[in-house]
């Protein structure tokens, strides 16, 4: 094998082990060094691989990839635009809205130091959003679905963890089989927030807490819950560490259209997780084989997913895929 | 809006049927010009956008993107490489084991002649090759799985029709619900021909002929259907031709796999196709606006769906893309 893309960590929370465990099951990919902001002597997996991220300059030749690791909410707005003045970048950031202004930032930024940079890595945004690029390509007279779950919100999850008399808690979003079926059928249903989704709790509450006002409390939640079903389990910080502890996810992007005379398609693409950070990682590290390879052609600026052809993510040649994959 | 694409179909069987369609969907696509080796006077559809395929020269300038809508069998191999000389082109390719030569050929005449074309574009091969290697990329350390049905199979149909007796005869193919259960579940079963796919049979058999050594022979018959689970109902003409003269398919691809400390991931892509034609005709257009874009960049020779980004797919630019569907 000719010489192995180098990749680099930034931040190793759930997503930083994830892509550590990810390039493992790839050959032609090595891990060079961890960056943490911590010290390192106190991350709990010290090893020769981690480095302050005061020294990360000093890598600039023998990385070929980043790997961003942070948080979108405060983590990659910073780290994003600092770290592509260096190296060829990977990202997850998810804030959607804000989408257009970080791609802008990082577009410039890698455009001037002459690196290539991916945003928004990873199934949603990520695989999710080609899925839905490719269902209105393909089918333009029609309407497409996303479907969340069964998997556990963070956000949700620590909405229940503020409130009053809860010592901890965990949400997940749940896809109503009924409204599947009814999408699938290609009545072109329109669905509300409720008809989607219902949200079941699992809540720890602190002894002596008053149980039906946590759970009231909970399920007329503006914005988190209100709007749904939403079933609240009390049970024990033993159970919930037992029963609890994965972060299991996944979902369901379909896209039901006519063609011709009325004849009905449907294109579906779903997931099924055991665990969100371990499969989001593993995304980043092909997206990061696919940076390595374009930036190597001499690309450069930001990309998304939608600017990255899909043979660029495989360890194989055009022509090894074209044989035995198409 | 801008200019539009214009296209050519060349062939004007049921995929170029439905290729015309399809660009009626498309507000950026308009169609040119039909090319058809029949007498022009003598197609049933015969209007101003009918002509001899011996004129197809005259149309160099007025023509972005020729979409091939001949058969892989003795169609393309000829018209592939003579249009490819003279236009960008699409064709949907399907010989899986002739690939590799066609692409080279194709290659070879569209670099020559300054043209970019794309071959074996459609669902299988096309989207479904596209998610095995996206299976492949994301979760090395894994298995995939295609299931083809419910579909009509036109190999096995002529197959029926071939057999004494048999005045008329259609095929389905149908994926055996408990092996996609199986293979859903992450066991990573090595399922057997028999185990994956059940074919059904619907047989109009001639007057006075022996029907129980129709259904044998059916069910006997190597390569085609004795390897399977074979059922064969017999029917009359009529209904025939009133309960079998769609043309639905579909399939799935699943890619089961582990990451980590065996953490089960799962993903899974499936089409379920009122009209096989038409869908495949839907995703040649989606193709063709790609390649007008691609051609339009100064990109030449021959590509497959692994080497063309989503964005072109679409009619959106890529500003719109991030902001809308990422």
């Amino acid at each position: 094998m000719e010489n192995k893309i180098r990749v680099g960590i930034v931040g190793y929370g759930n997503l930083g082990k994830g892509v550590r465990k990810a390039i493992n099951q790839n050959k032609d990919i090595e891990l060079e060094a961890i960056f943490t902001r911590r010290e390192v002597s106190k991350v709990s997996e010290n090893d020769n691989l981690m480095v302050h991220i005061s020294k990360i300059g000093d890598f600039k030749d023998r990385i070929d990839v980043m790997i961003l690791c942070g948080g979108s909410a405060t983590d990659l707005v910073e780290q994003g635009p600092m770290v592509a003045e260096m190296f060829n970048t990977v990202d997850s950031f998810d804030t959607h809205a804000k989408i257009p202004s970080y791609f802008e930032k990082m577009n410039e930024v890698s455009t001037a130091s002459g690196n290539l940079s991916i945003i928004s890595v990873g199934w949603d945004p990520g695989l999710f959003s080609l899925n839905r690029l490719l269902g209105n390509a393909v089918l333009p007279n029609g309407k497409d679905y996303t479907f969340w779950g069964k998997g556990v919100s963070q956000g949700h999850s620590d909405a229940i963890r503020r409130i009053q008399g809860v010592k901890n808690g965990i949400q997940y979003t749940i896809p109503i089989e009924a409204a599947l079926e009814r999408v699938r059928s290609g009545e072109n249903p329109d669905l509300t927030t409720r008809e989607k989704h219902l949200r079941e709790c699992f809540v720890v509450a602190e002894e002596g807490a008053d149980k039906t006002k946590i759970e009231e409390e909970i399920k007329n939640m503006p914005n988190y819950f209100s709007d749904y079903d939403t079933t609240v389990h009390f049970i024990t910080e033993e159970e919930l560490k037992r029963e609890h502890s994965g972060m299991p996810h996944g979902g369901f992007v379909i896209r039901t259209g006519e063609t011709g005379e009325g004849t009905k398609q449907r294109i579906e693409f779903s997931l099924d997780l055991g665990s969100n950070p371990e499969f989001t990682s593993s995304v980043l590290v092909a997206y990061a084989r696919a940076i390595a390879k374009m930036a190597k052609e001499g690309k450069k600026g930001a990309l998304t997913v939608f600017d990255v052809p899909f043979g660029y993510l495989s360890s194989k040649t055009p022509a090894e895929l074209r044989k035995e994959l198409l």
